[in-house]
């Protein structure tokens, strides 16, 4: 299948999994020679999202061992080639879960690249060279240039990290229906994740009213007093479904789970939106009648454009928006992975990989 | 629960289902007496839509009977209270789903009576005297003036009786995509019966290339050169589907049997939708990665405004759109209602209500 090329001669030292147990160990490996279109960089720190989990166990059956996850990446550019616009030695960058795209279809060309059909993820992908892609558990990154993001001197790296994919995913469907520039709508945010409590603070940072639907009765509090949300309802409860019935404009639904979808779209108001950023494995059960008695949409979408990314992270710098998140090092990537698996992280691990390098 | 109020005093025969055997036998009752807001209208034909069997055999759970089918009315109004504006006696009117909404809430302030939490359909609804509406399988129909629309002259009245609710469930998707006023665009119709023939004929009329979803090969001749369709794929046709990826803008899918969802979506281009206007009682199957990865929706519309069900009136009149009729007298109601229950009409049974009061 993939090879590695003759022009891989740069030693990483970075985390794999190698089979489908998921558990993650030291791994040295080759990364391409910089070119003239590509930055190097000295990775900094790196988020765990769940998708890594999916990969490290090969829970989609689509996995090519051994593999090195992550796409939350952050670091400084040590090295940028001849034909780089826009990056210098330096830099303070960032890479999310994308390594290359066509280029030049219809999508890559109005800047959304993530619906290429030739795009491939920085790990588990199949880079132009046909080398097998490696992401963010590692300690330095060769990527071209068009696929890396400048991140924002006031935000802190490592909790900027989580931005480069859970940010951009809920940022994206907010900015797609007019949430970002213009507040005052009544948005829902269904799970309280690491997806979740970023588009809490969107969309509080963005003047809306939230409100918070999960499972987990236990969230309220922090959903309110430390995310500011506006209100909390209770998946389960029928009475709190009932009384906000018809009274959301948009719902963003962050949950990777099966789960109900009837009582969620009953809380949109006519014509609105339910907007799924999740992926569960199995097909989820969409009852077609509040749909049609209320005009409803239910819509999906994956994490968003590079110039889109960007912009993300530039808002988030106006309104000091980062992720909550758990710093671990290196030596603790399987208790958190384990830890991920049972939603127990508030909201995100990063990987210090920079205290790895300096061991 | 509703009752038949003082004012009803006009007796009117009828046809109706008495009990969930959904027989239809001539049936005698009274309809309110004409109000100022009111016009009396004298039946000619009333189409028969796949809901009214789900009515007459109490397959919702929700009929009162006994119960008088039919929302696909046209006629010529007989009478007009002091207050009513735009029709006079002699007009040639229709009406479709809807006899009552508040009249004064967002939704019927915009033409959207069809969302109004307070909207009546024109049978086992109640109206707003507390009476049981009942609709269409009679000689004669009492109706608020603001839930009537007029038939243009050019239309043939049997077939444009099924423009009142097959049409306008069909053109109220296509308008609100911007399908109405522009053409050129690449679209799907996934069945071909009462609603889907009038969907191909709208979406040939507007300039579209439209493709027919089907289950049966047998209906590809029927829809490539009657209705004039471009292209037919076998909805069980693996290489079809395939060659057909990402190629549509948007999909209107009429049907309201269970049916797997995947394949359509996957038609879709990116940011493409489908549009659900079929109502299976049970949830359908959603995958969530066609959405998500194609940033593709799945909306769900039920039928169209007032000024919207003019509009489009008037649009059948500037493109000689019309039903495909079976028509029927009065007496042959339950034979046409079992070949509906089977699929059996190309396009839709209309009855022949004049003739019935001729006898």
């Amino acid at each position: 299948m993939a090879a590695t090329t003759p022009n891989h001669t740069v030693t990483v030292s970075g985390w794999a999994a190698h089979d489908s147990s998921g558990k993650i160990s030291p791994y040295t490996f080759k990364r391409r020679k910089n070119g003239v279109n590509d930055v190097t960089i000295k990775i900094l720190y790196c988020g765990i999202c769940h998708t890594d989990l999916h990969y490290a166990k090969n829970e989609w059956g689509i996995t090519m061992y051994p593999v090195v996850p992550g796409h939350e990446i952050v670091g400084v550019v040590t090295e940028a080639g001849s034909d780089v616009k826009g990056f210098k030695e330096g830099d303070r960058v960032g890479i999310g879960c994308m390594a290359a795209s066509c280029l030049d279809c219809e999508h890559c060309e109005t800047g959304q690249e993530n619906y290429c059909e030739k795009m491939e993820f920085v790990y588990n992908g199949i880079f132009w060279d046909g080398s097998i892609t490696y992401g963010g558990y590692s300690q330095l990154i060769v990527a071209d240039h068009r696929f890396v993001v400048h991140v924002p001197e006031s935000l802190p790296m490592d909790a900027a990290a989580p931005l480069l994919c859970a940010g951009i995913t809920v940022f994206s469907p907010l900015k797609d229906h007019d949430l970002v520039a213009t507040g005052g709508k009544k948005i829902g945010v269904v799970g309280l994740g690491g997806l979740g409590h970023l588009a809490v603070k969107f969309g509080k940072a963005f003047g809306h009213h939230v409100t918070v639907i999960s499972t987990s009765p236990s969230k309220e509090e922090e959903a309110k007093q430390r995310l500011g949300a506006d209100d909390f309802i209770i998946s389960t409860n029928p009475e709190q479904l009932a009384k906000a019935k018809r009274s959301l404009d948009f719902i963003l639904d962050t949950v990777s789970a099966e789960h109900p979808l009837l009582s969620i779209l009953e809380l949109l108001k006519v014509k609105g939106t339910l907007f799924l950023v999740g992926a569960p494995d199995k097909p989820l059960q969409l009852p077609s009648f509040p749909l049609i008695m209320g005009k409803r949409s239910v819509k999906g979408g994956i994490i968003g454009g590079i110039k889109e990314t960007q912009e993300m992270l530039d808002v988030c710098a106006k309104y000091n928006i980062t992720s909550d998140i758990e710093l671990i090092t290196a030596d603790r990537i399987n208790e958190a992975i384990e830890r991920v698996a049972k939603n127990d992280v508030r909201y995100r691990f990063v990987i210090d990989i920079a205290a790895a390098s300096k061991e």
